[in-house]
């Protein structure tokens, strides 16, 4: 269970009552907020504050005073227009705050999108809670053996069951000894900072990631991506799902033009044409690689 | 005058309906919100959105799950000390936007903050207005003598009237030509993004502009400072008092330990605690330049 | 002419004497250093330094000690990879620094790319000088009709002729006027952060651009791009010639998977599979909008 | 040992050759290019890369075509001038890149740094050496009782020898675990980005960074403080040693305006000037807080 009592507690107390403002308001963020949609074994993605709707996407291109007598087609018709020309500035104009509970090892992966800001639970400062991320037997995957960064098939029963004995235990006794180093009972007991190095990368932090649109949708892309590994695949899907609420336009937009679109090379634009002009094109008559050639048979058929 | 009375009709629009939200709200940035506080002769600041107040960075640097019982000092005294410590992120989890109208050579000065997210009106779309800043007598000054960057005097009364006379007359025929040149009475009109480069520096451009509060104070520093041309300073002074209003205790923080601070090189520390042990040090004897000693004597007296 | 005898002999002397050094070299980049191309009337593009090779991308890439056996054929095949798969980072391991000379209103798009350091000459400290772009009548176009952003048919001998004595007059006047400012002969004189705001957007400036190299291929893709207007694209295409020689590998993979290819959205791409089952697709029953229709068209015919 | 004989030999190899070039050299980081610091038990900095010297610096500040006749001594002032007036972006013009290895929470440290260039070696792609930190027994400090964040007395030899043990035995037990889950001996053998999970935190890992001169700056002024914790302390004062012989001016100015230096907050500054005047302030009289007085009567005296 992610949260515990007091925090489900403090959760229902900031979505009981609602403020007065002036500003922008999506009505679809505004169901999400603070509520810890769960991700994994033990972490969670919420909304813990936005900047900014559809129609801010559409002010902010037009630099103008007010919210505009445009009406909603309209806005979608333009958010269409930048997206498809790569205006990314205005889609800046709206941010999201969220707060994340994820494995370590995740937190490594996603921090490498730097246009963000972050912080995290400080294991300097604070103790660490005993709570690691041990895969469910389903998502215990071999090595792939096509493609060196990923996986392939799912373990036999026996190779997991070993797999995640291995990960309880280790786990269990890491924080064991995590706890007992740190410990003042009977003696000084470590610094926090020397002692979390003993904890595996599977053990549960959490942070304040705060990021705009743009930078947000660019994540998704990467993350969201089928060839992205699955523990980071199910935050960014958690994610999208919030973002889709929020900003349904803009969301449309990106789902549209870059999730489900396709980036064909000259090479393949050459090959497509080609066949549409009723020519077979073999692959050695693509100027494509073997790699290549595989990834657009994937899409376009062989 | 900034605004024409449709603008000033769209943002009393703004202003006279609120919504309910779950989010943080800061009373001093909703008193703030859509009005254009007037900068220089046409151009203005007004904030368009916000997002988070001071307990939000407490709440970033805690990462907590709800807003938290402590108290308002308790905050108060976090934040004055993550600023002494220089833990930038939680003020980067405070985010505004700004709508600005300004002259181009501000702009330009402003876009070399480049930590921030901009939308500007668009020259190659749209027609500029005929407003130029035309300076007040009393800001027209001369080169200064000490200072290779920077103002002197006040410009007599005879050289200031020719100086604004050739401003005024130059905007005017400059703009006079730009309408001709794009006018398709009569002729084809030449295209936008290329009659726009007849336009001298002191047209008004306009952008929206978003920026974290870490950035803010960054550019509040530098920008608001005495040696930070007049002309851009009015700017961040303007944006000063509505940051004092949104965040009180971030921008008491602020005040105290950068705008109003010091920072000494380790050889004005060990002249300081010279003469704190009584001893007469003199520029030779310090170490330092002519140039630093002008500047240290300047704040400490000789 | 952009240099003056004295620039050329500067830069004839930094090309007349090369320094051992035990970092990575790239020929192509050598042949580059230094020297002023030409880009419009007085501009200039040039490579003042770089940072990196091919080999270097993959050195990154694989995180390893040395430049590797690998051979050059194996580094393409990874650096197209890298490309094919948005592997940007190994990309930013390359770093290139170019001094250029350009009009004010091409400088105000450039900046729009943040990720990059720039230092710009000081029209605070220094004087600017009397060079403004005036462009070949062959390059005056009208508005577009079609595109609300860019242009049209070139103009009428007549109407060319107009416009090119507006803008050679209006520059002239105005520097007139910005010299009688600051001239300190018989009166104060202006300060020079005054002054130059009577200055038109076709004056020239410079500054030093420093960029990595995926910025870089950012920044080329849209700007090299026949959307962009003609005064930067002819800078964005002078630097991708230098960048082709620097690094030939990298811009081999750039130009196929970006700069020839092709985005399509998720409707784009079931639109091609109907029509390469040999159905045929009109724009309403495509699902796109008339303008989407019309570029698709473009590409892939109608 | 950080290394093995291979890489020692690869090292060695590119020490061998220099190549001429047309760039600007610096002599002082010729010296260190490719050579491995050793920092800690099995990590080391070496650089790989730089671009730029202090020349560079001023020719960017002055926006100059040549390497300019100015002598250094003017260089130096220069450089002391833009340092001390926070004129960041010349320093911005000199980048360098760096090879690291260090324990993975010395790198989720470090990453906090955005502004930065990174590949890290991926344990997605490869297996991890069998590399932990074990930090020597006079670096074992209880947690401190003062600060919160930090370090207090070294342990005692027996609590030291028990936590040593335990890093030891845990690390060595999930290496075994590790190896023996990606084996494909007998069993499929687990995918590796999943098994990497039970690698604790001290495990080694590398990566290329790459970061301009003003950010690298920033980061030495954070992480080679007192406060900064040990082991990224010491890789913050291996990469030190290497700027002042890369950059000896900036290096220069930058150890007496920023390392060397105090900033005083306008409290602080008003108790200074008490103080020279002659008066005895205490805590309660200067305005300052318990803590903001500690900290100040540290560098000032009581």
């Amino acid at each position: 269970m992610p949260l515990t009592p007091e925090q489900e507690a403090e959760i229902a107390e900031q979505r009981a009552q609602t403020r007065p403002t002036l500003r922008a308001v999506a009505e679809g963020a505004e169901r999400h907020l603070y509520i810890a949609h769960p991700v994994l074994d033990h972490g969670f993605v919420r909304m813990v504050d936005y900047m900014g709707d559809d129609a801010a996407i559409c002010q902010a291109a037009r630099v103008s005073y007010g919210r505009g007598t445009r009406s909603v087609q309209n806005d979608e018709g333009l958010i269409r227009y930048l997206m498809r020309h790569w205006h990314s500035t205005p889609f800046e104009m709206c941010e999201v705050k969220l707060h994340v509970k994820l494995p370590v090892f995740v937190a490594r992966q996603w921090i490498r999108h730097r246009t963000a800001n972050v912080n995290e639970y400080s294991a300097r400062y604070s103790i660490l809670d005993r709570e690691f991320y041990i895969p469910e037997a389903t998502h215990l995957a071999a090595q792939s053996t096509i493609n060196n960064q990923g996986r392939g098939e799912s373990l036999t029963e026996g190779e997991a069951a070993r797999v995640l004995d291995w990960l309880r235990e280790d786990a269990a006794r890491a924080y064991d000894h995590y706890e007992a180093m740190i410990s003042q009972e009977g003696q000084q007991g470590l610094a926090r900072e020397l002692a979390r190095m003993n904890l595996p990368a599977n053990i549960y932090t959490q942070w304040y990631w705060k990021v705009d649109l743009h930078n947000l949708f660019h994540f998704l892309r990467l993350r969201a991506d089928s060839h992205a590994q699955y523990e980071i695949r199910v935050y960014a899907q958690a994610i999208a799902r919030i973002v889709a609420d929020w900003v349904p336009a803009a969301w449309g937009a990106f789902a549209d033009y870059r999730l489900g679109g396709v980036t064909l090379s000259e090479k393949g634009v050459a090959c497509l044409k080609r066949r549409l002009a009723g020519e077979v094109v073999t692959q050695e008559g693509s100027g494509m690689s073997k790699g290549e050639w595989r990834e657009f048979v994937e899409i376009w058929g062989g």
